[in-house]
């Protein structure tokens, strides 16, 4: 586990396409999909940092959304090519918090911005501390 | 348990309307939604028999699905409210099989038509003969 | 149009059921669909109010999603009946917002709640202000 | 446009994940969610063949699902990652059909097999011959 020595905040990219799926009658991206990419978002950059989501699972520790949020800027359109950039928020006591942008990858045009909330649960759903292997995960980005 | 006499076979119809979020860039509800429409369907028809589905995972059998398929005949388009009819197939020896007709509810034209098909598995997802209480309840429908 | 003298600001109810496509690996609704019930709100809402939302398109007024949020509290589980809370935001200028609390239909218990912001758009994209049927529409609820 | 020569048929390949919100509450990828990863296997192969979906639409020229269908052999389950191998049918006259198989890319195993028809519609919406550069680009594959 670790990521070499990197500018921080470490900032994940990844990048997708915009299915027909994903759009809707106005033409553009439905607005519920964005947090499917950021989604996406987080979870490749757990696996970028040696720590894929489902092994944090696999230790008992679960990550549900608590809080989500996301403004659109401008639209993602049928089989654009997007840019999902993900960090971590310093800012958080309890829980994690994810911030992200997506961009148009073509032209890096911001299309969206928002932020998920993540309470650290238990496999019978209580609250708990995040444990040191997931704070470990974290400090290396931030 | 137990829907009165009824005319054999029986269809169980469902209604509901066809949100932005089912839409795609064409302007019409994006074709994988359509099963969704199915589920809806059969949960409610389970529902209207008397022994919700959800009744029957807790009594430790499970219905995924083995096969889907669906015939798009004309197009849902947004806000249109739809009956989902259902019945289910006499002809299936292992598992169940439903069928489906989808209408467009204001003026009845047919949009799609599919069925779906169901193993009987146990929590362990090993394949089980369908248990009394099941047969007994989609026997009464065909 | 027009509701019937109400209590303000008017508080539109709807009810509907978690399907299995709505649920993930956790076993609870997935956090993204709350935003598709979400609209499912405000469209009945505007239903209610004797403008559905497919009139105001009908008009060229296009009212995107510029910002979305959820809070969630407790889960929302397969096949729980959910109730849809919609009210409009007295405090909006531009736009038009939502606010929004989901409850489990059966025992009440709060289970998310959050808003939209919605720009209103002509055919071409452009922001415009509120057309007077619309803000007409909106202030008898506030 | 134009693949280099290829052992015929050509059969395409694209990988993905399956994400959270791909699951439900049975712990698998809910059985509607194969459809999108059908179109992500055709929209990749058109790709690769040098001419984009969204070129054919751009051209008036539009491929609607009018029937599909899938065959589940094996649960996708979360964070899988899924080869999606598609190829074009050979024996469709009137529109184009293509097939697909679903891996778990981990080990190869066939997780899903099934089809998409589609027609070829014009901006209006009706029926007409695939047009020639479609006609072209499918045939270098079969």
């Amino acid at each position: 586990m670790g990521i070499p020595n990197v500018d921080k905040p470490y900032k994940h990219r990844f990048t997708c396409r915009v299915i027909y799926g994903d759009t809707d009658n106005m033409g553009m991206a439905y607005h519920a999909n964005y947090f499917r990419w950021f989604e996406m978002g987080r979870t490749e950059m757990f696996r970028a940092l040696g720590l894929p989501y489902r092994e944090i699972e696999s230790r008992g520790v679960f990550l549900p959304v608590s809080e989500c949020q996301c403004k659109f800027l401008s639209s993602a359109r049928y089989d654009d090519r997007i840019t999902i950039e993900t960090s971590i928020d310093p800012g958080m006591r309890a829980g994690v918090r994810f911030n992200y942008v997506i961009y148009r990858a073509d032209d890096d045009t911001p299309l969206a911005a928002g932020y998920t909330k993540h309470a650290c649960v238990d496999p019978q759903g209580r609250v708990v501390r995040p444990p040191k292997f997931l704070k470990k995960c974290i400090e290396q980005t931030i």
